[in-house]
């Protein structure tokens, strides 16, 4: 595999995995965990994944809390390639900054703003969809990678296709950006063929990108454009941009104005929401047996279903019982099922509620 | 409450308490554990129930394993108070050898065998039942205390009442011994009012006792009494005495005999054999949240019942199950079902049959 001539990731590395505590703490989050078992965290994966497409044309945009341990997982980046954000502003305003700065870096530069937490299954297929969005970019559009749903989430953000884009094959437009549905509206999305999943994954020409912010928001695109040409405003206009997630702040108008259009994809892909889909990414496809997320010489399990990270390094024993979900880690044991692996949220929330530590 | 002249209390403190591991182990076995959250021990529990009875004519019959243990639990016991088993050779043999002693020590005595790891919740009413016993068993009888059983329990051997004593109201023969029923034969002995739940304790002249294993045994009643005649002997003679219990060793043939009768006890107990049944033990009357046997700031629990054991010093969190059973310890975390309880034992022995510590 070549890499893509101009092509830049940006890579945003921030967002706590609240749903994936105790595994996932604000110290610790997600992106910086091996959830797949597979030896490298879910950023390194992210990095390795976009690297042979790039070269070192790679920019990982994350909090200060994070900037030592991001450093430390990618040896290969240098520290110009590490954005630190003074705060947590949410995703327009990390991959603006990072599209401000690119836009004046390399002119004839497309970026790609991939999640530093997401698990993709084909890394051929990923690559090939990724270098057909890059070229469409060049034209000037918003592209996005529309993942084919292989069953009706609830759990993820929807685009809803039009017309197909003359001179590249399946790339169509996108007509709206629809909010996660109901299982009942997401299985009438899939019996039409004309939905797929929105895995937030954009390719984009950063002055394209910039500039449909500044038809809504323009003040938000010239503090970006300042900061970039003055790095000693960071501190300064940081504070004063909007939290607003790019999505909402650039794409849904774009796409309502028909400047958006979506490459389809066919790789596996998940965003680790919560233990329920952890589970479901690592288990085998004869699941009669537990999950184990680790060392599985710790898990002792008689008849019983589930997922088991057996991360306090200690012999866990289960008995009797069904899709349960037992994350033990030195400091805290969390025991639910994979039904109410969404419900993780609150434990963190009421916890936080009464400053309890360990989140 | 006075002391009941010439009436000594056995402790026979032994077992492993296997369905209640990990909290119970091998070296750490169920009796010399705070299961009532208490803060006593169960052995300290049975010794501080006794006490009031027998002032200090308490023997404690144990393995070499647990002398130490049992001794800093027990400071008021003297050394030559507790009696050290070469060998675990089931309960006959431990308490048969008190016996003998006892029949050297005091003819006039009369002895109460009460096991180390059992929960007896109206102390008043065990007294006065056991003061009953003792007038009885002065007599020549082998007396019980027959438990009035609350449910239909699969859990515990049963008495079956015979014809009552003339001359003690509420006293029966015993016309056998029956083993663990099933739940439905369990309930057709509650229909009947003339079953009792068998909870092994007996009353006894010590003489009474070893003629009656005499007459089954004459070999291991002659070697009990020659080890209580010559310390010495013990070492020697130990290892070759049957391994049995005294349910079957004597109670059983001498309720054939007509030799038993069974004082009726309406106090509570339990000999938790499990943690379902520790559960039942433990939680209020409205069980509408989950029990917690320790520290109940470690728990969070998010619309779940069943037992928790925070034994471990972690936060535990807990979503949405039933019935659940989690004992996190530090070394080990055992998860299961209220229902499945019985089935640690399977876990234990798979254990030991893998050569796993921690049993």
């Amino acid at each position: 595999m070549t890499a893509i001539e101009h092509f830049w990731a940006v890579i945003p590395a921030g967002g706590a995995g609240t749903r994936l505590w105790p595994l996932s703490r604000s110290a610790s989050p997600k992106f910086l965990r091996d959830l797949t078992g597979g030896g490298r965290s879910l950023l390194q994966g992210t990095y390795d994944r976009l690297a042979p497409l790039v070269e070192d044309r790679v920019v990982v945009v994350t909090g200060r809390a994070h900037r030592d341990a991001v450093a430390a997982q990618l040896p290969e980046l240098g520290a110009e390639s590490i954005l630190v954000e003074p705060s947590a502003r949410d995703s327009m305003a990390a991959i603006g900054l990072a599209a401000a700065l690119l836009e004046r870096a390399d002119p004839d530069g497309v970026m790609g703003s991939f999640a530093a937490d997401h698990v993709i299954s084909d890394e051929g297929a990923f690559g090939e969809c990724v270098r057909t969005a890059v070229e469409v970019a060049r034209d000037g559009w918003l592209v996005t990678l529309g993942i084919e749903p292989t069953f009706p989430s609830s759990a993820f953000g929807y685009v809803h296709l039009g017309e197909p884009l003359d001179g590249h094959a399946g790339v169509c437009a996108v007509r709206e950006f629809v909010e996660k549905p109901s299982v009942s509206v997401a299985q009438e999305y899939l019996a039409t063929g004309r939905f797929r999943w929105n895995a937030g994954m954009f390719v984009v020409r950063p002055t394209v990108l910039l500039d449909l912010l500044a038809e809504v928001d323009p003040d938000f695109a010239a503090g970006l454009r300042e900061i970039a040409a003055d790095g000693g405003r960071l501190e300064a206009l940081w504070p004063t941009l909007p939290k607003i997630a790019l999505d909402h702040a650039v794409a849904e108008p774009a796409a309502a104005a028909g400047r958006v259009v979506t490459v389809p994809a066919s790789f596996g892909w998940d965003d680790i929401g919560d233990f329920d889909s952890l589970a479901t990414l690592l288990e085998s496809d004869e699941t009669t047996e537990t999950t184990v997320l680790g060392d599985s010489s710790l898990v002792h399990a008689l008849q019983s279903t589930g997922l088991v990270v057996p991360a306090g390094d200690r012999l866990v024993a289960l008995i009797g019982l069904d899709d349960v979900v037992v994350v033990d880690t030195p400091d805290v044991l969390l025991v639910t099922s994979r039904a109410r692996a969404q419900d993780v949220k609150h434990i963190v929330a009421a916890l936080r509620e009464s400053r309890v530590e360990l989140t």
